[in-house]
């Protein structure tokens, strides 16, 4: 399963024949859940930034993800419809069965199952400073899951309210501020009100997690 | 163009062979276009509501739309992943040049050419009441758009946001209640800050609207 080795530097230079915009990451930020470990997967959810022609990611100190990087200097963005999925991989550690892998470089990347598409990057010129890494993002493989790509993902604003509602619930972790949990309930009301069976447990798993 | 009349009564029966769901139209509210007027074509956000194994739609008195359901009984949905196109069609009329055309029943129904699905709604069992319209909705044809489809929508912050300061825009317009125009301007900084050009432009058009 593993393929040929690139010729060196070719990656290091930044280039690629990986078209970013038709896997959807485009200008602005990406929502994606970013897969990274060569022996012990992990996830979490991760925003794949585009500004004119860099593409980088911002990962803070002490998570998995950013050891990983530390580390391996590679990552996989997945592209993901399950807001369920979304808040789990956020405050919990997913199960090993929920990946599967591909090959590049004589390496095996680690993919969500449940992904609609993927995107394996190289990260490069790395910056470490007190709290977080910036990494530059070189595509090196993509590709799509047939199977999770036969349902269109409808804007919905229950799920958009569970996406929101998660980012709230990491900040009221970090801080305690009373403001997040006001959001939260907002956005609960809004994942009720227009989403469907997912977003629900989503919102619940939330409330949990956070002892509400 | 045209094709052939369906046997008399088998739509008002509810029966319909088109899987909702592959078109991304889950339980919960779905974010579409929809596209009305066989004769003068006319588009607005409007949600298309499942609960249980109902389909339906409610549309608000004095609007285009639903003046042409009201008269013709037949909507599209159609799924845009253009976060300007959203609020293009919310606050003005588009140009007869955004609509293409299909055929069912012997009629020609307006889609939107940016649309990367649609699908073509039945209107029955119509309640008027003093507000709104409220009318069960079966499919009778659907189709995906291949050139609009090739670009995934990954989850955008930016995208939702200029969703949802559209519907807070939208009862500002209503009420004139300022706590709208917080929610807005939060929401116009998150589509700043995660968006694209085209969600900075569609937040500009908001305000301007709005005369902000």
């Amino acid at each position: 399963m593993t393929e040929s080795l690139p010729e060196p530097g070719k990656n290091r230079s930044g280039f690629s024949s990986i078209d970013l915009s038709s896997f959807g990451i485009r200008e602005g930020i990406s929502e994606t859940i970013v897969s990274t470990g060569l022996k012990f997967p992990n996830a979490a959810p991760i925003g794949i930034v585009v500004k004119g022609k860099r593409t980088f990611v911002r990962l803070f100190k002490g998570t998995h993800t950013w050891t990983n990087v530390f580390k391996e200097e590679y990552l996989v963005a997945n592209i993901v419809y399950d807001s369920l999925l979304l808040v789990r991989s956020t405050f919990f550690d997913l199960d090993s069965s929920e990946f599967d892998y591909v090959s590049a470089y004589g390496l095996n990347f680690p993919i969500l199952r449940k992904a609609a598409a993927w995107v394996v990057f190289e990260c490069t010129n790395i910056k470490d400073t007190n709290q977080a890494l910036v990494a530059d993002l070189t595509p090196i493989k993509a590709g799509f899951n047939e199977d999770n790509w036969k349902i269109l993902p409808v804007p919905n604003r229950g799920f958009n309210a569970v996406l929101e509602a998660t980012v709230h619930a990491t900040r009221y972790q970090l801080t305690g501020d009373e403001k997040y949990l006001e959001l939260i309930r907002h956005y609960e009301s809004l994942a009720s009100k227009c989403g469907g069976e997912n977003e629900k447990k989503a919102m619940k798993l939330i409330y949990e997690v956070l002892g509400l």
